[in-house]
């Protein structure tokens, strides 16, 4: 029998939640017979959900939070007011022991800020970065890093992230020698501002054990260039985004086209598997669900718009990051990329 | 009779140069009969390609420029040491009064230093910045700026940019009264860094009779949120090339799914109007060709990659600028806002 895991669940964070969320764990719950759920929210709605389904039901223990962050608050005022929050109270549950990850899609910036507070940073880490993973033309995927944790990053945090970006790629994604990239406006070694510059002179120069590729662009993405790209949270982020909006722009303008004629119709349908494998492919919500990474916990962010379908990936991605010691494999490679960088003489000795 | 214009041509800049850039011009001078062309670059094989077609042959004169500009060249050392490249020697028949506009496919930063120091911007305009239009799935465009010819910007850079975009979008693309978004990561007021949201400040407070919208989101670009999106060049360059990467990657990732079988193979026939129309719609060619925004002149940069199809959109955009008399346009309209800007009292007296 496998081992049984508890995953804290903030029940009241998200535009549609607590429904989607109480949704989406219906979904994993028999994918999953090993997990069980703490849920916190409003008590009385949640029980009242949760008893609809009996195969839920006995795998969730409601626990009553008095308060929900609030999509408005402002980092600072969240962090002081909304102790008493579902989505304070699943991260404590994890602090605890109680729990080994916590899955909420409420606002990011208070998610971040409350977790940070309550597991801290890995050792060596200053600030953790949200990686996400792309689909690309290779029929591989691209990790991206950060993608909204921190707005301004120097040089140092970009070589962070390109550590704990390699770490994740080769230990959750099972990539062998993952490459890495840093994101910018070109790829000669003149282009960029400072931040990007000195980043990648220093992963340049680095004894680290890590494939350094160099500077990739914005189509590297989708092109699959590298197996790790690394930027700021605010180019990351913009990225990310307009990546999205184009890819329902497309979506969209297809489904558009294939319907102005009969005959455009009658094609659609014969082309109907192969169409409905490349919606899926690209489905959002097959994405859904980000680690916050460098923190000394599991923290999964659901995007808040998303629905059941998306937020049970976001749980998915959870147990993955559980039963793969994530943490703990990015603590010992950690460790020893940490050792090699301030201790060149080390590494040749070894 | 319509006026006659000359407009100056960088025949060594591309890849493909300059057969590209020949065949480009022999797509557009059936289109354009009252436009002739300066073609500047290497003597002899230009008046070998240009022979070939009777018709182009009436409407070229070839110049010859003993060197060009390299992709590898340093800005600083294109500038020194290419005074007598086709880069240069085009954009100084602008100068001169020999043509109305300068066409390019060549390296962008020895370009738009070629350029500014040869035309130097317009009063008030401290940086000239690169916009472009993307479609958008409410079937209008959005024109995006900067593009990548500032790196790094501050607020006051990126109210500029607002007011250039903004008289571009009314002037050139016929937006009645556009609006504008500064690019961010949320659009809540207290998200990203100190230039966007200092940006934001200036123009929400500003007596411009500009509609100022707020932050958007990369998502916003092709949901066409606003008419124009405003944004530094490093992450306006890296959100172009995500959005151009994605595209194409959606548009190979489909038409592997329609080839899968013979059923979807005569789907994708009978839907092949449709197909064709939506692919058309997408090519990055018809997008091909930005002006620098804000310089005494018209330059037009070419994707540096493109082939005759994509610089002949670059010419097209150039014979558009000049038959708008962009510059002159621009150049009262900021005349009128920079007044306003620095003196509201003129604008309640008005």
């Amino acid at each position: 029998m496998s081992e049984r895991y508890v995953i804290a669940i903030d029940a009241m964070g998200g535009d549609r939640a607590p429904n989607m969320v109480i949704g989406g764990l219906r979904r994993v719950c028999t994918e999953f017979p090993n997990v069980d759920f703490l849920v916190f929210g409003d008590e009385s709605r949640l029980t009242e959900l949760v008893d609809k389904h009996p195969s839920l039901k006995t795998r969730c223990t409601v626990q009553h939070a008095p308060d929900a962050v609030n999509n408005e608050d402002k980092v600072a005022y969240a962090l002081r007011n909304r102790r008493q929050s579902s989505m304070a109270l699943a991260i404590n549950a994890v602090k605890e022991g109680e729990a080994a990850a916590i899955v909420s899609a409420g606002s990011t910036g208070a998610l971040m800020a409350m977790a940070k507070l309550a597991f801290r940073t890995l050792p060596g880490i200053k600030r953790p970065a949200i990686p996400s993973v792309f689909p690309t033309r290779k029929q591989g995927k691209t990790l991206m890093l950060d993608l909204g944790a921190n707005v301004e990053c120097d040089a140092e945090d970009l070589v962070q992230f390109a550590v704990m970006g390699e770490v994740y790629a080769r230990q959750v994604l099972g990539v062998d020698k993952p490459s890495i990239g840093i994101l910018n406006v070109g790829s000669e070694d003149m282009k960029g501002h400072n931040e990007v510059r000195e980043a990648a002179q220093i992963l340049q120069n680095s004894v680290l054990p890590i494939h350094f590729y160099g500077f990739v662009e914005g189509n590297d993405i989708a092109n699959g260039t590298v197996d790790v790209v690394v930027t700021d949270g605010f180019t990351g982020n913009i990225a990310l985004k307009a990546i999205e909006g184009t890819a329902n722009f497309l979506v969209v303008s297809l489904r558009r086209a294939m319907t102005t004629s009969l005959l455009t119709k009658i094609g659609a349908l014969l082309a109907r598997p192969a169409l409905k494998k490349f919606w899926r492919e690209l489905d959002p919500r097959r994405y859904n669900g980000a680690m916050f990474l460098g923190l000394n916990g599991i923290c999964v962010k659901s995007h808040g718009g998303t629905d059941a379908v998306g937020f049970a990936n976001a749980v998915r991605v959870a147990m993955q990051l559980i039963e793969s010691g994530v943490n703990e494999r990015i603590r010992e490679d950690l460790d020893r990329i940490m050792v090699q960088r301030t201790d060149p003489q080390q590494t040749a000795d070894a």
